[in-house]
């Protein structure tokens, strides 16, 4: 792909940076036992693997629904999830979809107005900044979650 | 500025972003009862205030560093602040700062590379990117305190 080099973020460089910020997810998942990855929460809130499904319903699904331009059904919850190494194979097949479906997505629509999942409208860059933030925002809650239970989080500069 | 539109962010789309974020924060800061902002903490944690003095140092220091051009230090501490006007005060001073120093980042300069603060290095986007997901990051711990507290905090996707 032809990037111009005067622009402010490549296609290829924001994919890089949000796989970064997958990968710090990712090991944030690791980081809970297993049980409280299920069960735990604080001030009634989600529990992170609640949240993880949000995420796992919201970023490969978006990415594909852009790409082809097939609009798709929000579905943020996943029958049968409870066991961590589910939900991190659940994890790496997103990863795998989100690298695929990228490549398919020209630099020339990044500004393009569209309605994500048929319901919420705005740019194509900005619902896959919204997709990365809402990331960054749950993975910060789980962050607490960890510390409450005496665990150390991954550093979050690590990517 | 002569933007492409081709492009996936343009400059000022960017700071706009940033700046919808920054005023979610704002939010998130009055939602917090006066002293449980600067006393309520989980898991051995820093305080919400502490979290937001962090951002303080970072975002308006780091955009005018990147503007000027001249290397300052890293200063996350703020003596003698211990009100929430005067988080605030703070915080709306920095809004006013980075609306300024942005317009002198032209727009070439996103990829360059920089040593922010003398001390991280990586490029203006990679900067300023790092300046935003951390803002998010500790926000959203401060939605868990504000949670385990029985506060609503603001909606996410309200900006």
């Amino acid at each position: 792909m032809n990037t111009s080099t005067t622009q402010v973020i490549s296609p290829t460089e924001l994919l890089a940076h949000w796989q970064g910020h997958r990968n710090l997810t990712r090991r944030t998942i690791e980081a809970f036992p297993e049980k409280d990855l299920f069960e735990y929460s604080i001030g009634g809130m989600r529990t992170f693997s609640g949240m993880i499904m949000e995420l796992l319903g919201i970023g490969a699904p978006g990415i594909q629904e852009i790409a082809t331009e097939k609009i798709g059904e929000l579905n943020e919850h996943f029958e049968g999830i409870n066991q961590k190494e589910q939900l991190l194979k659940l994890w790496d097949e997103a990863t795998e979809k989100i690298n695929t479906y990228w490549e398919q997505i020209p630099e020339e629509r990044f500004g393009e107005q569209i309605t994500i999942f048929g319901r919420y409208q705005g740019t194509v860059w900005s619902s896959i900044f919204y997709f990365i933030d809402n990331e960054i925002h749950h993975r910060g809650e789980g962050y607490v979650y960890l510390r409450s239970l005496g665990i150390q989080p991954p550093f979050f500069y690590e990517r």
